[in-house]
């Protein structure tokens, strides 16, 4: 019981309840007063709802490429939980077979990174590996191409084949892929930037690259 | 002097100081002290900088087509400054000619707005008009191809034919695009769902269709 958490929010609870984990127990507003769903949620942003579910049930990360069209997503080193649930969110709606985040200095599924996914997170398929280069490194070995977001790469995001097994690896807002993660990557590619604001925010970059692979596999090679 | 504002932010103040309106006077951390910093931004998410600007300078809603391959955003009844600024950001990286917003029942470019735009806001035309349906129609006028973004239309956005003149129509995230507004779109579209939960955020999903327009007219027609 120990582990178990609370997660809060309309979408949240709801996906939770339709997804893996239903919740052991539901608290709402009016029934329970609103200071009591603050205190349950540890946040205000609870929209009178709190739900105790059981710990994120974290995927196999030998998994996620099962399928010989899987298109995975790697962060990082995403810090912030409202990052790592919008890109979730975005990854979910875009059909990717799953999200890679590293066991430490990142983000994890907490309730807060829940409510920022909408929910997503409760039927997208998210593991944690100790090393990314390593499980890249594997990814390489069953024959995904793995491409990198990287600001000053000079190949767009549109001109790479996103057919077949494909990762698309970002780093953190602030300063990109670290070194060892970029070595590992096969490709390095960025957005090409039309006005003066130099970058997107994490979570936009990742959708349009994500929906840009759904689009080609959508209309097939050359559509 | 009365009608001045104060922003904040590193990168809003940055870009306000690179763009159209410098500031008048700037605060900086340590200089002044953090509470007096977030006396004078009203917000606690200041960054350790504050500036003193003009009020936000809107464009001429009549010149925003101008160019013959303008694509111009425009968000009906979008409640939330930072949904606007992020909305902003990506219109700006995406290189579109502008942003159309309502005068009323909606969000304008405060400086919680210009924040949220990491300062696109300060290079980005964004004009206020008092009927949104009525500038379609003028837009109409002009050889523009008005696409409304709306969940249930079956068009995939990745369909349609994005050069020349191009406006997309975003409504708010909870209820769409209002029936007069709908009706005064030449087409609907729709970014098709691949997972569970069933939308995107406001924000993604505009980034997604405008950088596909976008993609489209670098890579020519057929591309």
């Amino acid at each position: 019981m120990a582990d178990r958490e609370r997660i809060y929010g309309r979408r949240p609870v709801a996906e939770a309840e339709r997804g893996r984990r239903a919740p052991h127990r539901v608290w709402r507003a009016p029934d329970t007063p609103a200071e009591e769903l603050e205190r349950l949620a540890g946040s205000p942003d609870h929209q009178g709802v709190v739900a105790e579910v059981d710990p994120y049930p974290y995927a196999d990360p030998n998994g996620l490429l099962e399928p010989d069209d899987a298109l995975v997503v790697v962060l990082d080193q995403i810090q912030d939980p409202h990052s790592l649930g919008a890109i979730a969110r975005a990854a979910e709606v875009a059909g990717a077979a799953g999200l890679v985040i590293p066991e430490r200095r990142a983000a994890s599924v907490t309730p807060a990174a829940a409510k920022a996914s909408a929910g997503a997170v409760e039927h997208l398929a998210i593991a944690r590996v100790r090393n990314v280069a390593d499980w890249l490194g594997r990814a390489k070995g069953r024959d995904a191409w793995v491409y990198g977001a990287a600001a000053n790469a000079d190949r767009s995001y549109t001109e790479v084949d996103w057919g077949g097994r494909a990762v698309l690896v970002l780093g953190s807002e602030g300063s990109g892929l670290r070194p060892r993660v970029a070595g590992a990557c096969d490709e390095l590619i960025s957005i090409p930037i039309a006005g003066r604001v130099d970058s997107l925010n994490a979570s936009v970059a990742a959708a349009v690259i994500m929906f840009e692979a759904r689009r080609q596999r959508v209309a097939g090679p050359g559509g």
